[in-house]
């Protein structure tokens, strides 16, 4: 077990939300994510649904019916991991098709394969409105 | 190193949840979350501020100045880690002294040792107002 924590956990971080989101917000490019989750150790909790593994995972991301979405990260925050990963935490606003936007989080923990990471662990979770 | 995915995750996740917030919403009990946080090794991340060890998580957790804090938890997921460890992200609003209620997130990975389980990674973050 390797307890090095990767120096470079910020700008890995960034670096992958950058990656994913582009990947996911282009309905032609999101299939894509396939690559970034394991096919049998992936977990990801929709929006309080728990899933395993990547067919699972992109069975829903691959069904979200929305075509256009604009989204505005507010803030990424990441730590290193003893094994080498890391954990992202991004809070944001995203809007889908027509609808109002929405604020949202979700978590990432990154694992490190080889000289690249896949996604281990994903929370998505749409927030919570405030009354005005 | 271990491999175990831990079956009782959710209510690990759900207990630690009430368990943390009862110590922390109270300013007497606040300064106990320190058994909870490892000496050297865990991560928290307050408003984009890292701090490493107890020590200066405690330091940071004591000079919050509010006495008073209404807190209403609206979700908890949970996933198990394949070091038996519990990855926890908490959605929820946070009203401090007579400040208007804040929405919040905050994530954890709790890592075993032991029976029991210490914070690795903690980070919390104030989430943004919707405009009306």
């Amino acid at each position: 077990m390797s307890m090095a924590l990767n120096p470079q956990y910020d700008a890995i971080g960034k670096g992958f939300v950058q990656q994913y989101y582009t990947l996911f917000d282009d309905p032609a490019q999101r299939p894509n994510l396939a690559n970034m989750y394991n096919v049998e150790t992936s977990f990801m909790t929709f929006e309080g649904v728990q899933l395993q593994g990547a067919v699972k995972i992109m069975d829903k991301l691959n069904s979200l019916a929305f075509q256009k979405i604009g989204r505005l990260i507010t803030s990424v925050d990441s730590q290193p991991m003893f094994d080498g990963g890391v954990l992202i935490n991004v809070l944001g606003r995203l809007q889908c098709d027509d609808d109002p936007p929405h604020p949202y989080m979700q978590t990432f923990v990154l694992k490190p394969l080889g000289d690249s990471f896949f996604v281990q662990h994903d929370i998505f979770r749409l927030g919570i409105h405030d009354v005005a």
